[in-house]
């Protein structure tokens, strides 16, 4: 009922917020005898991890992941791998201005009338910093799926108004804005670098392919994988928004034109995005997100205080003015801990 | 871990193929002492009918609903309230010529794949039909809510690419295309009877606002209100996307704009959707979901049968050429099934 | 939340009170292909139904049950199977005296308590009518394990005290008592009836085995395999407590006696009860449930009514006067209940 | 799906092996503004540590436990608790001998049945050394309950065939027994010092009472009260049975002796443990659970060894010769987590 577990068959917990002690994942159902490492899981955090370009947050994280437990000798044992990050560069006095005041587009205001107390320290358990442990968690469902064949890529698609011409998978780690067209992603970081010196920020979306996966996996009627996908990525903090296939532009289509048509060597077209009636149909599937401009911006900004009182506030803490580059290996890791759960899913239902 | 459940603390179980002999839920969580006879239940039902007009499907169902337990002497008593309609206009004839062969668009070939068998009347469990279920469960849901002074309402914003320029809720039900704007739904109807002449069908966008909601409903991080809202309503088999408040055109907005100022008197704009960091701001909840072209047409279309051979296909049963506006109804009885168990699952984090 | 649903990847939601108009479950995870009719389940509910002899409740019930959905031209088509069992003997009147009166024993002052309401006839939702829906439930479980070599037994062992002397599985269903020593039987009919004749009732005690069940089920650390039938059968609302194996003998036990020596060809005794650490080992899964004796007695007894008056009370419907002879097919119902289900997580563990 | 996860509103899950890193638990669920440090917890840690008297294992363990989140300045947010506790004190290589073979009334063989891999290092998961992790949650549970008015007290009942005759709340942590008869204890832990002496172990009976509990709590009709205290009981790996009030003598007494008559003053007897139709009735909850002798002995046994082949083994390691007196606190703990878990769903089923 409280909302920090994810996953049925493939399942995780998560705890820590953004200036505490730790973050960490306890990740259930792994598959015993999986190879696994530190180093395994560390390669995804590093994507993830702040101060990698001058289009990011400058805080200073290792984020060095440790596992407390479920591997031995190099192996999954099938029971709980719990991982752990310790926060190291937490400043937590950075964010006094902030602690009787909500800034706008936070969850500050949100979580003082759910909870009736909150940390305010860069966001508590509302942070971005809270999924490292996603990331974590989501490198060992990689690692699960990558055996299956199963592969998936998450890329920045727009920032602004400018959009990816060409998919060019091998581009995507080579630029600031993971932007898989290298022509774009020049104008994406001046657009990200404009609106940080104006002491604003930038929204954009972001596009996720998995291929590999086969057909059968989504459980009817409420399970869909659409459904589940969608609930994975609306509850990363920044996301508004999500379409499959075609998405938004199904609703100017007609019929025969939605419709793919199905072939003996597969599907002519991909409106679906791989998804149909909430089973994966073996095509690739194919989502995107949109995600809002970072609410945390240096330009004064009305509100309220926790008394009622009108005033105003500018975030002085270190922010990512484009949230969309250092999303894209949490897209990636939410997406494979839905398709691990389901995949294990499957294999219920079928003996 | 199958997926025919569908929340937590409020929890409904669904039944039921198109053409099999009923279609029914059980619900759980009902509030005892909630007075509730059938005719609260069949009210809603009759909204999601099928024959309401002649841009909808002509197939005759009473959609008759009864109630089997948890009620006693008029109101709830705190045990499952289990709802039966009965299938009264099945013709699993006409689906015969579909029997081997998968229809584009449709759930056949994915149910195929997952489960080595489909009943193929009519989508069996994928068919649109499931969702009358849903209505009965989401009503008792409603009535609850308007007991805490929650009303929600959904309606056509978009046909093809007419759209809606005015918000008249006492025109929604006034129209075939439950559009608050009698204009454009005029020129919607117009769109549907030709697609429908042409043996093809047209998708469109249909827009939920809840009001009322307290702040403080979802629950961070995986369970965000507007992450299980999602799920909910990708659960839908026509629906593609899913937007919340300003969606995807917080792409283009920079941060200063996106971000709803907080006054005195609540928010000075709703960019968000009533929604922060997961958890409801007070604000209206405001999202919108596209619904794909309906993909049952009776235009020929290019397919394979279950032996893998090339062939094509017509739908020849009875189907709506726009989901628009039976889907509205539905809509709203998800969202009204997430935010009774959201109102009761911070009833428990309260305690 | 709410209680009505059993198990996770084999799973089951029941529904009905004992006079209101129905009983039914819906069973999710039933393997697609399973042939299944509804002969499949009458067969058990049969066996549970009451008047099948003079040392049972002599309420007459068909107890037919109907098949709704999920099961296509005799096979299950993996979609959710909903069971419908019409009550057709209801004497609600028969309950009249005891509306706003409280009978010991039974749970009729809790759900007042919890609900704040209760449907006072027979018991409602409390009833031992409700296990109906699982004894229909359990019968497919019970299919779908005898098709991987897995037979669940139960019988009565003890009521009063008169304990079986020996285990003739043949025996069970011959004698009124199901107990698997049919000399022991005759003098447990003639026990019970003098209950019967005094307005009185008898406890005893049921065991169980299921034998063929693969070493592996369980899940370590809360969802073990004893854990999970425990709980199944606390569910029963007849039963006080639940033993494994040598159960609460091993109290004066030395380990060096309680430890089942492992040999090559299996273990050299069953002290487990075919459970270690919480996983079947492949030995036989012996446990026994204690049964109270019948709340409803046609003694008079101390109580109060509902507001808070002494007074007295004696149930005038139609009781069993010893429970144990209808709980064994509940028993087995909700043993295979719980080893479908763990059978089916046990494959999502192992991909 | 995978077992390490407890409860629903109130939420547990933990993680560790017993010669792993560490082990620990993430708590959900628990109530915003509660006041919490280390030190609420360390107390019930402490009296759950090995090494307490001559009759416990010698193990060396500070079991200190680190809050690493959902705390902020004292008092819970409503966010998760991780809580951890570092190994400081393994021997792996006093497991080497049994690498390779099976010790009998050990969860050895099933785990490489299951798992088909195993951390052989002091019983890996599968060790008492994994309920640390439930005791520190189940701390957080019993300081929510006290502030409710709601105590919990468990004690060693029985050792071998001595038994408590008197029940001295304040004698129970006054003697290496953990039992609230002092004359008895002392017999006992002569008892335990014999069988220890012997190379061998002995089994017992600890008894648990709950006072202070709310009428109406548990929920109808599969998780009963006393249905997830027995799972949580028998999730205990040295549990092998449970009876609630009168238990197994049940199986002996008449209803009209059962029953426990109704006063305007409350429950004139308590056969029933406090708990009606799986709901509690605000009388005490009472239950026994058999603890069996210790698995681990240091007297040879027959077994085999992973190869299949016939051997025999003696355990090396540190081991308590009777469970009772540590499993006392751990008792103490699932029964917190239970009613925490239902006080909670209890508030989520009123609103």
């Amino acid at each position: 009922m409280p909302g920090s577990i994810f996953g049925e068959a493939f399942r995780v917990t998560t705890f820590g917020e953004s200036h505490g002690k730790a973050v960490g994942a306890v990740v259930e159902g792994v598959t015993s005898g999986l190879p696994l490492c530190e180093a395994d899981i560390q390669k995804d955090l590093d994507r993830r991890r702040p101060g990698q370009s001058d289009v990011t947050s400058p805080r200073k994280e290792s984020d060095t992941v440790q596992i407390l437990s479920g591997v031995f000798e190099g192996k999954a044992t099938g029971t709980p791998v719990a991982l752990l990050i310790w926060n190291s560069d937490q400043q937590p006095s950075a964010y006094d201005p902030i602690r009787d005041v909500f800034r706008p587009g936070h969850a500050d205001y949100t979580y003082q009338k759910k909870y009736g107390i909150r940390d305010h320290r860069g966001s508590g358990r509302a942070s971005g910093r809270e999924t490292a442990a996603r990331v974590a968690a989501g490198a060992i469902a990689r690692k699960m799926l990558a055996q299956k064949g199963i592969e998936i890529r998450a890329y920045t698609l727009q920032v602004g108004d400018i959009r990816a011409a060409r998919l060019d998978y091998a581009a995507i780690d080579e630029n600031p804005a993971r932007c898989p067209d290298p022509e774009a992603a020049a104008r994406m970081v001046e657009l990200i670098r404009q609106a940080a010196a104006e002491h604003d920020s930038v929204g954009g979306i972001v596009e996720c392919r998995a291929s590999g996966v086969p057909a059968g996996l989504g459980e009817p009627v409420f399970d869909k994988l659409d459904a589940d996908l969608a609930k994975a990525m609306l509850s990363l903090g920044a996301v508004k928004g999500i379409e499959f296939g075609a998405g938004f532009a199904a609703a100017t289509m007609r019929g025969s034109r939605h419709n793919d048509p199905i072939t003996p060597t597969g599907f002519a077209s991909n409106h679906a995005g791989g998804i149909l009636g909430g089973i994966s149909s073996g095509a690739d599937i194919v989502f995107r997100i949109v995600v809002k401009p970072t609410s945390s911006i240096a330009k004064e900004q009305r509100t309220i205080d926790t008394s009622g009182r009108e005033t105003t506030v500018r975030a002085e803490g270190r922010h990512d003015p484009c949230i969309c580059p250092r999303i894209v290996p949490v897209v990636e890791a939410m997406a494979a801990l839905v398709l691990a759960d389901h995949l294990k899913r499957q294999a219920a239902t079928e003996v």
